[in-house]
């Protein structure tokens, strides 16, 4: 057996103290799929003086992630600071440009900086390893990058946030609303005190960007995702849903068409029946669907300390096997160069659900707007009769292009009977 | 970019068309993510003459596969022949001996010779890949070996053959018999006429003993896989398993004790809500549970031309990176020496039905058989009254060795009351 990987890890929080945890308690089972011991040799965090719950003793500590990066005696560098910019980044530049390998699990820098560290890793001619940024312990990274390079990738759909799954999941189960069930999660800890960058899709559009450019095999483009949170998704649209056959999920979709790519990430119908319906609670699963290998969906746990580090050992493992692939699966050379196409492209079939008030005309008027705009109807849904006051009508459509959605949606907004903002979620196979 | 890797194709079955359509369809995608074009410059079937719906033209055309595996041109063999046995293994033997790469898709020869290929493989420093030899295009090897690597595996479990998971399927939707949904799987293409191999359980188990061993880092073990197949369920069991809350799904199941490594393959009643129970028709799933990464599942197409060929091809794309893997996930030296555990060591919870004289104290003698031996029960079951006559009866036992589920078989199915064999499922988590 060789001599050990000497592995360097930036960040102790959660995932890095995971990430030693597994490197100790699986010593065995990771040295003989390796070929050789991997060991953490050196490690970095802003409180030295934190009880971990994990002995830090023998390791060399450094203050400075980017000074432990430059030692000679580290061989690989684990980024588990997180943050798009900041330290996280500035570790990840020095030590590939020090031709160090890099393992992160840090999907906003990847989706906003990762063509620019595409570009110095193919330039240092070195690895920077990334299964650990999207859905956590799922080997999506790798499907995607290997287990189905063969494939013309046509669509990639994913339930890529646990945080919102499970608030989704405890609505539909419950039939509370969005405000309560997000309390019990934060006080759960399955939600941030500060939620936002979950609930309101940045993390799955993160998420999405990486794994869009990787089927597509094209730079990863993040400004170009559409981004919808669930913050407006109500109990009553849920109950609305499941009673047409759907579950209502956040999804992260990104499809080719012969336009381009379209990546967007908001809440969607699905039936109840598809794959993704069915992935509840903190679970994360995405679905591709390629050219020769028909559809194939893998699920897992999307996030916490175990499953994040097995991600970051897979790739250790990796390194220490010699086992290497271009950031984005290819060559900045072989990139597509597809372009974005915007979400006003998009064409699909839509759940419009309105407050009107419960008189005669009422419909008429609405499905006039829908028939000037060329929207057809699939099925119309009106629960309870209350007259003179407000009552739910809830409008399925076919096949219909976002713009004229949108403009139908200003039409009818501006009809007197109609009393909120109608609410629109677009429907998906799965 | 550098020159292609050449390939040949031993065996113009539907996988090696499949193989030779899809490097020539998406060969550009194929050479982006292998860092060159993939070509195949020799193939190899036993009739040249017969139109296999592809262009053989250019191609160098070998009657003997041997031969072609010794071409100074060729860079790996594709092995698509099939059978544990004769040429298949040939080829691959004097492939490895050659030092030439092998991507195979035969699970028997794996399964039956995969400890001695590993060896060969490992004193010739060349890879033999083979994705393609279980679950289709789902990419399971590389998950286990790769993906999940820093996991202590404690259980897998797959739906791992399409035929039999087609046939249980329509049973249940249809409520129809094996033998009659046989016929119809037989005449649309999704069975074999000889379905044996199929059904009895016996291409499941070379799939499991391949999974088992990477799962629990050992070497292949066929022999000790417990297999039984599908012909004795009935549409009567698969209904009381619904009315129980159950499906029933030809499962592979190897898992990890103090004592070793159980490895079976049979039918089993799922909890309905499980992920693997909602695996329907011709899909094929494998769950695996690790230490850190919690369950994963993997989902989709096992068999095929399209799927197969899909993972052929990812072998090749790492061949052309230079990513290679020990055989079993590590070298022969460092496999763990787990033994095996015969069936009969097996602990669980069984579904047994029996078909019974409807009259007093029947229920009284077999429920005491079943208290004399230890085995308590969790519920059951009598549909229909028909005094003096034959009426079924379902029991449900909490955890009960195997050895003593035998015994009350055997005492049960001498009762006179009894009619019929009694029959007993094994009850899994999914």
């Amino acid at each position: 057996m060789t001599r050990p990987l000497s592995v360097a890890v930036a960040g102790l929080g959660t995932v890095g103290v995971g990430v030693l945890r597994l490197l100790r308690d699986n010593a065995d089972v990771v040295a003989a799929r390796a070929g050789r011991p991997i060991a953490v040799t050196a490690v970095s965090a802003r409180d030295r003086a934190r009880d971990r719950g994990v002995p830090l003793g023998g390791l060399r500590w450094y203050e400075d992630a980017v000074a432990m990066a430059a030692d000679p005696a580290v061989d690989v560098v684990v980024e588990v600071i997180g943050g798009a910019d900041g330290p996280a980044r500035m570790l990840v530049e020095s030590a590939l440009a020090a031709r160090k390998p890099v393992v992160t699990a840090n999907k906003a820098m990847l989706a906003v900086h990762g063509a620019e560290l595409a570009a110095l890793a193919e330039e240092a001619g070195v690895p920077l390893a990334f299964e650990a940024a999207v859905a956590g312990g799922i080997p999506v990274i790798k499907a995607l990058r290997e287990g189905l390079a063969g494939n013309r990738i046509t669509r990639i759909a994913g339930i890529l946030n646990g945080t919102c799954n499970y608030i989704l999941t405890r609505m539909r189960d419950e039939g509370r609303e969005f405000t309560e069930v997000l309390g019990d999660a934060q006080r759960l800890g399955y939600a941030e005190a500060d939620p936002s960058f979950d609930i309101d899709g940045v993390d799955a559009a993160h998420k999405l960007a990486i794994l869009a450019a990787l089927a597509f095999g094209r730079p990863v483009a993040f400004d170009a995702v559409h981004v919808e949170g669930i913050r407006q998704v109500s109990a009553l649209d849920i109950g609305f849903a499941a009673d047409l056959g759907y579950r209502i999920k956040l999804l992260g979709i990104a499809q080719a068409s012969t336009a381009g790519i379209e990546a967007r990430v908001h809440p969607c119908l699905v039936p109840s029946a598809a794959p993704l319906a069915r992935v509840d609670g903190v679970y994360n699963a995405v679905v591709t669907e390629g050219d020769f290998v028909g559809r194939v969906m893998l699920e897992g746990r999307g996030a916490g300390a175990g499953p994040t580090a097995s991600a970051v050992v897979a790739d250790l493992v990796d390194l220490a096997r010699g086992r290497t692939t271009p950031v984005w699966g290819a060559a900045a050379g072989a990139l597509s160069a597809a372009p974005s196409v915007p979400i006003d492209a998009h064409v699909g079939c839509y759940y419009l659900r309105l407050m009107v008030v419960d008189r005669p005309g009422v419909i008429a008027d609405v499905t006039a707007v829908l028939r000037d705009l060329g929207v057809s109807l699939e099925s119309m849904l009106q629960r309870g009769r209350a007259p003179g006051e407000a009552v739910p009508v809830v409008l399925v459509t076919h096949e219909t292009p976002e713009s004229a959605m949108r403009e139908a949606l200003r039409r009818i907004g501006a009809l007197d009977a109609v009393l909120e903002a109608p609410v629109v979620i677009r429907i998906e196979p799965g």
